[in-house]
């Protein structure tokens, strides 16, 4: 049906009208250029657009929207095409908006702790751009070095300092946005709290099916003086678990609380070669802790005691920013190194309330001898945000639909025990079919008014987060379970 | 044209279908007993509706709003009628729906650190149910002794702890809420994040006009191990505000950092008594730090240098609870205690950059002279949330009119350097012709259009927040400035 769109619609004006507004430069058209925006980082759906442009401002992207909606053309914006749920795949028959040349940083004001950015800013730039006065920017997930703060925005990113810190969304003042009928609208402001609707907390997480931001102000904050990270080493999950229970329920926030199996420390091992993490630990935890040289140290004292009360063999610390660095350098690598077990990794990302952690981790380890793949687990403990890595081999028929219901099963299990579908890499076209899991009728129904009325004609980023793409058209096609549809299989 | 819409109305089978849900002691009709529900905090505008209801349970409430939508009846929720910006001020010819007897604990969990409460449940007693095992509830306005939580939840209250812990909207997991068609839907969760668009975050703030919340999950901290309170007196308020601008630049971030001007300070004394607050004093700063008993000790010496530095005449602190309370009773009771300086008092609401202080303090000092009204200042310092109370006599004809143009103004300068028209009280009825002094109309519909998809009839709440109550047919009237039509003036 899509192809046969396709077929149907004439892009030479489209392009024509795109060039007028870009420059030849700025648009994409050759099928062999446009391999690269293919896929985002869930590659296990691949999609050329028919275009892919490359605006360099706000004006530019608002060009683009009108006449993208002048000729009905669905439209996705893609920032650095990291995000893990297939938020950025596009459709045979769109338009690709690509933010990769509105890298400026626009406005720095340390005074007032804020930083205006471009979307296509990496994140890991806008610490740099501040950290020599003392600031930093919190939300760091793992691809910080090449993520794009767009991106962050649409997916509501976390990391591994949103245990204390929160995630995106609690760092965004204010936003530019474009809207999916190319007006330019200013949501929130340069300060935290604004009056009326609070659009800026629904315009971070809706995965560009409201618009496009295109200028974004940031909170920074004031760095730490004092950080260190504690490596507890354990013999059993359980143990591992009970002392993130214990290192919560007694008060302490720490900077980050990570886990890793003994699965995932061995390939980091082998790939990025940490000399760091004990081969034979069961698993570990790692902690941050920042604050004041007095407070880290009491804190580091009573997390090693919690941990060796609940049977950690050894609990290891560095403070200095290279050690600790290295110690981050494993945790942040671990999705790659995975795929150095098995020549491919589906990347799950499920939420549980803190306390069912060992039932949960017990069901995983069940689905996985029960459907027979090996499961490796990495995740933001803290936070009860799992993120179980399946290892199988595409190469075999069948196996990405098996490995796709496994990851079901283990969203549908966090859902189950009061959790959620993500924790923070969106739903995206890889989970919209789980929502109904999470959501019922009404709920799904009242999140898609907000998507109707900002997107009426129903262009900006179709066929993403919910069952339905419930555009004025199609109201009728309610519950469509089925994904993908016209979407070529890898 | 109110009033003529209420002759036209015939009442009695609205009351009798209230009744059959109700009882006949859950729907107040007596006009003289109505007289409680005339006006919330905003006392200068009344208005009592034609009928008030008191629902306990959540189908209690939608069966309300059902009749509602039924007979096309407008319904205004109350909590405890404590907001200051006329967010619950009734209209003549509506319904008003009372959360008073909503005021039950719903659940508690300790270890995943939320509890969930009906909306009439009062602010303080959050604490209270948690504070025996260690932890607390940090959204702190100053009524919270009084106020409910559905109110805190409409108003996104803040209050003097979220400067470090930010304000109501950051500490809701989910809600469930009768939407303004009477259908009950489930918003967030029982965990911090989870997908779809934020609709969580929407509503808190909405102040009424998306619908009614009936179930609220708040997320309760663990109380700090040590917790101490500073009291630094200085001879001038830009001393006080440097310190505040040294504290922050410090990266010190308090529990709470409060500035008293001299007349906030002997109206205090003169009313409760503190003992504690220097009568000579220009300005005071009160700042709480909280945390471990080392990093209290540390930042207590930090905090104590920084105001000496910048001249103050005096530090001095407080850790027992018994003197903390003392302390913090007098800002707490600032507002009642301007109302012994003169017959009548006005409390603005808004927010400036925190570097603004300064020239806005003076620029407010200018206001006051050239108006002819004293100005009693008391503020959330550290976040730059600005309370000015202008004193004034409401008998003397006009001087109402002048005192909202002298608050207008103040708001005006708020915005003029880049602040805000609400910190914490809302919008309501008082503020909502100011909302084009900071959106402007594509950012205003956009909120609109929210409304309108979620309030299509326009019944919950009409005539807050916006310029332009824009329900579906009255969409031509636009950006209407007028305030309070048919409501008497007082």
């Amino acid at each position: 049906m899509l192809t046969q769109d396709k077929q149907q619609r004439n892009w030479q004006p489209i392009i024509k009208a795109f060039e007028a507004v870009l420059g030849k430069n700025g648009v994409i058209k050759r099928r062999e250029e446009l391999i690269t925006y293919e896929c985002d980082g869930l590659t296990s759906y691949r999609q050329r657009p028919a275009v892919a442009v490359l605006p360099r401002t706000t004006e530019q992207v608002a060009a683009v929207v009108k006449i993208c909606n002048q000729y009905s053309v669905p439209f996705i914006a893609r920032g650095s095409g990291t995000g893990l749920s297939g938020g950025a795949l596009p459709l045979e028959d769109s338009v690709l908006i690509v933010t990769s040349l509105m890298r400026q940083i626009l406005s720095v004001d340390l005074d007032n702790q804020r930083i205006v950015v471009q979307p296509g800013v990496i994140n890991s730039w806008v610490t740099q751009t501040v950290s020599g006065a003392g600031f930093y920017y919190a939300p760091d997930p793992s691809s910080q070095i090449i993520c794009s703060i767009g991106g962050n925005v649409a997916e509501n990113s976390g990391g591994v300092h949103c245990l204390k810190y929160g995630v995106t969304t609690n760092h965004v003042f204010g936003l530019k946005i474009v809207t999916p009928e190319g007006e330019i609208v200013d949501l929130g402001g340069q300060i935290p709290e604004t009056p009326g609707y609070d659009l800026t907390g629904i315009f971070v997480g809706s995965e560009g099916t409201l618009g496009i931001a295109t200028e974004i102000t940031l909170r920074i904050l004031k760095s730490a003086e004092s950080i260190c990270v504690l490596l507890a080493d354990f013999t059993s999950v359980e143990a591992a678990g009970a002392s993130v229970s214990d290192i919560i329920s007694a008060g302490i926030i720490p900077g980050g609380m990570e886990m890793m199996d003994n699965i995932s420390i061995n390939a980091v091992e082998d790939v990025v070669a940490t000399n760091c993490y004990p081969r034979d630990a069961t698993a570990i935890l790692l902690v941050e802790i920042d604050g004041l040289e007095v407070e880290v140290a009491v804190l580091k004292q009573r997390i090693t005691e919690i941990c060796q009360q609940n049977g950690a063999r050894n609990v290891t610390s560095a403070s200095d920013p290279e050690t600790r660095l290295k110690l981050w350098k494993g945790r942040k690598a671990a999705f790659a190194a995975a795929g150095h077990l098995s020549p491919d990794y589906y990347v799950q990302d499920g939420v549980i309330p803190r306390t069912q952690l060992p039932y949960v981790l017990q069901e995983i380890e069940n689905l996985s001898q029960q459907y027979g793949y090996k499961i490796a687990n990495v995740f933001h403990a803290g936070d009860g945000n799992l993120h179980p890595l399946v290892l199988y081999d595409n190469s075999v028929p069948g196996a990405l639909e098996k490995v796709e219901e496994l990851g079901g099963e283990i969203l549908k299990l966090c859902v189950k025990v009061g959790g959620s579908l993500s924790g923070e890499h969106g739903i995206g076209s890889d989970k919209k079919c789980y929502m109904p899991e999470m959501f019922n009728k009404v709920d799904l129904e009242s999140m898609q008014w907000v998507r109707q009325v900002f997107n009426p004609q129903g262009l900006a980023n179709p066929e993403k987060i919910f069952p339905t793409p419930r555009t004025c058209g199609e109201a009728a096609n309610a519950m469509n379970h089925k994904q993908f549809e016209g979407v070529e299989r890898y």
